[in-house]
């Protein structure tokens, strides 16, 4: 079984040996960032909705982004994936050439390098992704300072509206998630079920920004604000959005009209969140979303970001607290 | 949660960056290696005989031994966890103290350096480790040549013996397993339950068998059976297992009598199989256990090991095939 699936693997350009010994050999020319991400069929992701094509792709997805919030190029990704035992072997062949498709379109030159195979409950993923520095210092999330701009390259709000649509119509009459929409909600709505199921972070750009003088960056996954948020309290400052910016980067994507509230609060964009010094022009890719400003607090909540100069809370996908009809 | 789970964690010396930001940044000296793993509660282990601390210890060790097996010094873990909504944070906790301490006794100076906590129905832990060659060539499974002497490092037949006491006195009536017996087994019998709960695999040994000239290296899980059938193919060699030497060197171990039978086919030992040319002395901790052979067949089953110049099949522990009591 695990033969047919690394039939589906090209090589990674860093690779000295490949999967097949106790580990696989990598070749680095600058520090190491390394990552690791589960995904488990149930609170993560649902087969009735995800090809195991489109599964093994945002399983690379995912992780190459956080690889490229730290400024670094993707080398190399391991995969666990643990399956109940009457899995087809064609699932597990497809989550591969997905994982294998995304790291050639996404991070040329990055491939999977090592795996373990499983058996479990239900189908859980874990990625593990690394990424080489090249000579460059680590992009943190802690060093935004007032002053700075804030921006933002990527999808944005166009996932969280994906995993909307497909809970209000992809569900069968008995609240589990159903096959049976899915091949009309791409048809209806591309963009959006593209941007929740097989999402495409701008992963080059995590270099260019490091290049080009962000003082701080990382990854969207769990939605702008909460991911802000965080991003702010490690910087020790604020963040303020400028609905008039927003919009006018990001109000329509791929002629999809996206409300300010679904960029704030949707999730799972896997975009990059960047500041820069207010004097530097941004990277190609990167458009202007707010201002980091100094703390001053906003009442009780002592939350961290304001749209046009109101304070609000982060809010988005939390698997610890939404119960999605379907899943136990 | 995740806070509490980090606080146990001590720092590994080649991080740069700990846990906290979209990945750890590490300096790696030479080629890395990388290697993954998954451990389940069903197949892989059974909480009920299983203490959080040697669940932790053992998902170390298990992957630490890849990396020995490499011939690298162990780095940097990555830990994914995915665990039930009722799991109480102590196991956690006590899974995170499990690991650091295997760390911090088999290869000190690594450390887990970055992790991702998810929910699953069942306790799901993927650990992968991060080692580098300091500038040493890896040792593969695919160097050995006929000449060569076989040897290993480590406990031998333990764990498996471990593995049938729990099986014989750790189930309760319906079959399923019971924390009841355990406490009374590890008072009993503490060598093959602790090699089996939470093994120590001789992970310096790595390097000295690197350093020593192995010629080929793998870390046993499987069964060395197994396992050294993988190697012989890998090299396109024999091994010829020598029941003396088998007795000699590990007939006794920490005062439990481990039969041949046990040596080959227990599984989960963890220690380090190696070749080493015959004119270089072993290096202190490898013994002897047989040659390395040209290729001649044992008959239709066409298997690459013999013992006593019989040739046998390779057979163990095989999470697809065994069906253990109060599995599902």
């Amino acid at each position: 079984m695990l033969a047919r699936v690394l039939a589906q693997l090209s090589e990674a350009s860093a690779v000295e040996l490949g999967p097949g010994d106790d580990c696989a050999v990598l070749r680095h020319e600058g520090d190491i960032v390394v990552t690791t991400d589960t995904m488990i069929e149930g609170p993560d992701f649902r087969l009735a909705w995800h090809d195991g094509f489109e599964l093994g792709w945002k399983l690379a997805a995912t992780n190459l982004s956080d690889v490229a919030a730290m400024g670094a190029r993707p080398t190399a990704l391991t995969v666990a994936l643990a399956v109940p035992l009457d899995t087809p072997v064609h699932l597990l062949e497809r989550i591969a050439e997905g994982l294998d498709a995304a790291c050639r379109a996404l991070a040329p030159g990055c491939g999977v390098v090592g795996g373990d195979l499983g058996r479990a409950p239900v189908v859980t993923a874990a990625v593990t992704a690394l990424g080489d520095l090249e000579g460059r210092a680590p992009v943190l999330r802690s060093g935004a300072r007032a002053g700075d701009v804030v921006a933002y390259a990527g999808e944005l709000g166009l996932a969280g509206l994906g995993l909307s649509l497909l809970f209000a119509e992809g569900l069968a009459s008995d609240g589990t998630a159903s096959a049976d929409a899915v091949p009309r909600l791409w048809a209806a709505h591309p963009e959006v079920i593209a941007a929740q199921l097989a999402p495409a972070p701008p992963i080059p750009l995590g270099i260019a920004a490091a290049q080009g003088g962000a003082t701080a960056m990382m990854d969207v996954s769990d939605a702008l604000s909460i991911d802000s948020e965080r991003l702010a309290r490690a910087s020790d400052v604020q963040i303020g959005f400028s609905s008039a910016l927003l919009e006018q980067g990001f109000g329509e994507q791929s002629g999809v009209v996206v409300p300010v509230e679904a960029m704030l609060h949707g999730g799972e964009d896997h975009g990059l969140l960047a500041t820069f010094p207010a004097d530097v022009a941004l990277p190609a890719g990167f458009r202007p979303i707010g201002t980091v400003d100094p703390v001053t607090g906003f009442g009780p909540s002592a939350g961290r970001l304001s749209l046009d100069g109101k304070g609000f809370e982060a809010r988005g996908w939390d698997p610890y607290t939404v119960q999605y009809p379907g899943s136990s």
